[in-house]
Formats: structure tokens, sequence, C-alpha cells
């Protein structure tokens, strides 16, 4: 039998969806489960989007453009520009959902062995693209402490080597919910220019923030950095659209531009059908987003609140995107976390979280901390967090 | 200004799409382009697929399993099933496109420096998906003068080293046009069997077969080789739904299966619309094929027909797929194919054809060929190659 390859072995397994199969088994129990897992908003995508796909008007399902639909394109990139992002379209290429984008900017500027510096804890997929990428993850630790604020400059300087290619950051952060200051992101711009080195964001929780005083600073707003940075997008968040499997990779640097043409040119295109529902959702009233970011800001509060009533729980209010990392009065989160599916329930109730370790790159890193989404309304999260505090005082008790 | 990377330099442009520019050119000043250049048929795409998009009942555009739907997957097994291709749904991955069906596949074996034999001309992308993963393609000729059937154990056998992991087939051929028989087949098993390596298989065009005589023979009725073959599908062209984005990757060897989920679940899930409509289209009804069989057949036996009338035009028929190479009477295809956009027209009209270099590995093949897909109804066809004749004997003119 022919073995498989070692990249094969080291893919990392995805820490949000590998309890899936003990979650089937809470289900087989007839337990209802709370999803704190799992970045699937509740919220329903924009109507103007779900209606362009009910009026389709083509015979035939064809390809698109490699690069996405112009229209599409020139929409985006006004889209942007009144965020005061200014992009043409053709800084733009449309991907099958913001995970091709980042396969296509570490593919454009990567070679196996080359290296990417990413603060830690970071979205788990990061170290899965890098390995299909043959690149290698140098995490840099932010600190838990300090809500995940960037990690020191000189600790970034540090882990400069001749095969550094790239940092790339988060911003706002899953799964922190941290939000990066502009002071921040120009620090990051200076030590990025000094060391020639890329800076690829991924900022598809940009409207995501929740605070008067907090603003989104994009890596695309860096003056002199043009050619330094590729920021990565996607549809998922913005319009609850995660199923799309639409987003796009922005760069004015034209020779990754054209590179990343060569691997969407060998996918052929981003799927027809969703791209033109994308396209109508950019029409999506302001109200919307209004009311996305009011509720999320809700959720966000009573998440917190209820965590607080939690003895030994330790956690940052997050600013943005709709996660936070937890610190449970437990042993180890990916034992209880298997443990609340497996073995426990309340009243046939049980709830999911995922295990932190999986957001670090470093060994024994987040043992006992656990990311939560709140992509569940309030009493939902009510409830959830109540379950939780149930399932602590229980699974420390056996 | 930071550099792009070195396997971003080399992915191989699509030779299919890069003359695209040109053909804006041609469009810009007005004249019609017949493509013969590209895959994507004219044909509808089945109705029950595109009510079941216009009639999608649901109000957040969901995230679906990394997997694909289990009910897709059940019901896809139940057609292989019926295709006497006996598959269990769990032995089923669905895969954004065929395009990341193979991608999983060669991540999912290959490591950077492994090789992989594949008889040229070849699928273009075949050559982009491997170095994406970068891993060598070994190109072994299959000859023109013999309508490109299987080339010689002993030509595959001298090619493999302690580096090859797979040879790789389309079946039946795109750019070709060529089906392996049974007999052909079963000889590509033994050898793999033999050196313990992968064979995958690029199944997509496996209903386009246009003579009574002949069958298909899947690599996945090879007994005794469950553990080594992996067979590539999509609905691209069965449903001409090319912009659905939906594929998958068979095959019986569950570490294959368990490696290929950890590349699925890096990237989240296929696009959820598309795969409603792909589910829905399984139930199209075999008049479906019927027709579209019978037009393909009438245009191959056009096409061939016609371009018989081209002096110094050489042909072989293709048996399968809607493609066939053909050799033109020019110096080099490349030139003339850009020529024909730029700098000529018949009242009007021009044609586009692809250039068979970019369908070789081996530097200096195929200059004079060129792939012609057969994907227009039978009067553009014959135009089109009418104008071909045209174009030749005034591009030889000049």
């Amino acid at each position: 039998m022919p073995e498989i390859s070692i990249r094969g072995r080291r893919m990392p397994e995805s820490p949000i969806r590998k309890l899936a199969p003990y979650a089937d088994i809470a289900n087989k129990k007839g337990l209802k489960v709370y999803h704190l897992n799992i970045g699937q908003p509740d919220i329903k995508s924009p109507e103007i989007a779900i209606q362009a796909i009910k009026n389709i008007n083509m015979d035939i399902i064809e390809y698109g453009p490699s690069a996405g639909y112009e229209s599409y394109r020139k929409k985006l990139a006004q889209f942007y520009t009144n965020q005061n992002v200014r992009v043409d379209y053709t800084d733009i290429m449309i991907t099958t959902g913001g995970s091709e984008a980042l396969l296509f900017a570490l593919g454009s500027i990567m070679d196996p062995g080359d290296e990417v510096i990413i603060p830690e804890p970071f979205y788990a997929n990061y170290h899965a693209f890098s390995e299909e990428s043959s690149a290698t993850v140098i995490p840099v630790n932010s600190d838990f402490e300090s809500g995940f604020t960037l990690p020191s400059i000189e600790a970034f300087e540090k882990l400069i080597t001749p095969k550094t290619k790239a940092i790339l950051i988060c911003n706002p952060s899953n799964p922190t919910g941290n939000l990066y200051s502009e002071t921040e992101i120009q620090q990051l711009g200076e030590l990025v220019k000094k060391h020639d080195l890329f800076l690829i964001a991924d900022e598809v929780y940009r409207e995501f923030i929740y605070d008067e005083k907090d603003r989104h600073y994009s890596v695309m707003n860096l003056i002199g950095l043009e050619q330094n940075v590729i920021m990565i997008d996607s549809v998922s968040k913005r319009y609850s659209m995660c199923g799309a499997r639409i987003g796009c990779m922005v760069t004015k640097n034209k020779e990754v531009i054209a590179a990343a043409m060569k691997f969407a040119q060998a996918r052929l295109c981003p799927p027809t059908i969703e791209q033109i529902a994308c396209e109508a959702a950019i029409d999506t009233p302001q109200s919307y987003f209004d009311e996305v970011i009011t509720e999320y800001k809700e959720r966000r509060d009573t998440l917190i609140t209820e965590l607080h009533k939690i003895e030994g729980v330790k956690v940052t209010p997050p600013k943005a995107a709709f996660y936070c990392i937890a610190e449970l009065p437990v042993d180890n989160t990916e034992t209880f976390a298997q443990w609340l599916l497996e073995s426990y329930n309340l009243n046939k109730e049980t709830v999911m979280v995922a295990p932190a370790a999986g957001f670090y790159s470093t060994p024994g890193m987040g043992l006992k901390q656990v990311r939560i989404a709140y992509v569940l309304n309030k009493e939902d999260l009510t409830r959830a967090v109540h379950i939780l505090k149930d399932a602590i005082a229980t699974y420390n008790a056996r």
C-alpha cells in the first residue's frame, strides 16, 4: 500500500471541526448542543442576496473569469473606497473564500521552507495553509493577560531570519477578539519595510467593531508600503454568507497579482451563482449592519457578564469580531471539551467549545483556554454559559 | 520591494486562458470570435438544477460539512453504483471543482520534490497543480500518430525513480479525446501495483463517449488496487455546470481520505448553493444525456470532416470528451493563435484556438499542434473551420 505524504500527515486537524464526531454522538443521544465552538452566525443573509439567487436568469451555469466577474470587482473597489480604503478593481482578485485568498497569497510569495511570523494564538487554519504551501509558521506570543495586543516589535525582530518572507496578522482577530490600533499597524509597517517583508492582513472581521472609540485601520492605508501589503477579505461574516465561499485577495503589488492570477487560472474560476449573490449583497442597506453590530455588541456584553459569574474563569472583553479566548478552571480543555459531549448533560443539554491549544503553534500553550464564538442569541448564550458553569463544577468533582 | 516566490514565478500560465487579453482586443475591434479554445459547453444545464437554485429555501447561506453534504455524497455513491462503479459515500469527498480534488490528492500523497508521471500532452493545469504542491511532473510521451494511446509500460517503467509517488491519467482525455481501453487500464494497474504507486485518474469526461463499441473503464474497478487508486470527478461537463465548481475525490484508501479531510477542513466547505443544485442534478433524466451525446457525436463528425478539408491538417478522430489535437500547417501555433486575434479577420470574424505546446511538459513538443474544443453548434463549427482554413492560407502567405 503506497504511503501518504509527510505533508498529509503533518497537516493539522481543525481544532474547531475535529470535535464534530463527538457532537454527533451527543446529537444521537438526543442532547441539545449549544455551539460556542464555531463561527457560523445565526444572522440572516441579506434579503437582496437571497433574492439574487432566486432570480438568476441563466440556462448554463458557466465558467466566469479567473479573477472573478469584472462587474463584481468594480463594485467591490467602490465599496472599499467608501470605507476609505482606496483600491482599484485591478488590485482585487475574487477567490473561493478567504481561505483560497490566503493560499494564493502564501503560494505567490513563499517557497518550501520559507518562514511566516504569526502572533499566536491565531486562526488555526493559518497553520494548515502554511503546511499546504510547505511554508513554516514561526509563532510570536501575544499575551493573554494584556488582552492579546500586538507583541513588541523587538519580539518580532528577534524571529526574523533570511528565510522570513512575511508577517501574517488577523485584524480584528479570530480567535482573540482583539483589534490592533493604528499605532500598532504603523509599527508593524515600519518593521516590514525595514526588513523588506510582506505583511498579510486577514481583515474579514473589519465591520465587527463594538466600541464607539475604536476604528479599524486597514494595512491598505499604510503609506509607502503598497508593494508589501496583501489584504485578505471574505463575505462570509460581513453578510453571514459563510457557505458562499467568496472572498478576495487585495494588493497593489502587481507581481503578486500576476503570480496569484496563475493560481487562479489553474482552478478556473470562483463559483458563479454565489458571486452573483455577493455582487447583489454590496447594495445591502446600512440598517442591516447597524442591527447586526448592535446585536453582537449585546451578545458580547451578555457573554462577558455571564462568564464573569463563573469562579476561576478569566477573560478580557473582546473589542471586535465575535470571539474571545477564556481561561477555564479545568486541567485540560481538550479533555474537557470532549467530556462535555461524551459524558455530560444538564437536563439533556450541553455545550461545545473549541479548545484553544489548536490556535497556538507553540506546544503546551493554551491548554486551559477555549475559544468562545458568540454567535448565539442572548438567551441561548446565557443558557450555554449557565450549563458551562455547572459542567465545570461537575467535571472538577469527578 | 519584497520578491515573489520561485513557485509563483514558475507557475505556468494557462495556455487556454492566456490568450484572453488578445480575444478582448478582437472583441473591442468588433470582431466575432469563434471559441475553439475553451471547454465551456453551450449545452444547457439541467432544468432540475436551475430550479433547485431558484427554489432555495434558506435565510442563511451557511457553512456545510467539510466533506460535502452527506445527502449529496449518498446520492452520488448511488449514481456511481448505477454506473457499475461500486463506492460507498464515505469513499467520496465533495470538492470545489475537480481542480480542488486534484490539489487535495496531490497534497495528500506528494511531498516537495516527489514525482508524478503523466502521459503528455495533458490537461495543462496538472502542471500548475503540481507546481502549487511543489511536486515534479515527469512526462511520458504519447504519440500523435497513434492517436495518443497509452505509452508503452516500458516507457513508464523507465521513468520510475525512488521519488515517483504516482501516475496521473485523464480518461477520457482532455486534450486528446482519447479513451483508454480496459486492457490499457489493467496494464497500468499492474505497473502501479508492482511499484507500489498511486494511480490518479481524472474521469470528468466519463459520460462523453461516442462510439457504440467503446466503454469507459474506471480505475475504481481495478481489483486489488483499492488502496492505490484515486478518482477525480466533477459536475462541470456532465451537467454543463462549469461555474458551479463542484467536484469530488473518490478513493477507498482511508489514509488518503483522512489526509484530504484535513485539507478540506482548512478551507471549511465547498459552496453551499451550488452543492444543492448538484444534488438535484443527479435526478436529471437519461434523455438529457442521450441528447447531449448525440449532439456531441455529430459535432465531432462535423469537425473532423471539415478539418480534413484543410490541406496539411492532421487529426485523429477523437473517441471521447470534446477535444482533439490537430496539427496545423503553420510554423508555430502560439504565434498563429495570437495573430488570429490581433491581425486577422474574415468578414469581421475570427477563431480562437489553444496552442498545444502548453499541454506538453517537454519543451519543443506540440509547436505545430492546437487543441480544438468542439463545444460550438454544428453551423458555428463549420463556419469556424472555414475561417481557420482561410486564416492558415493568409498567415502562410504573409
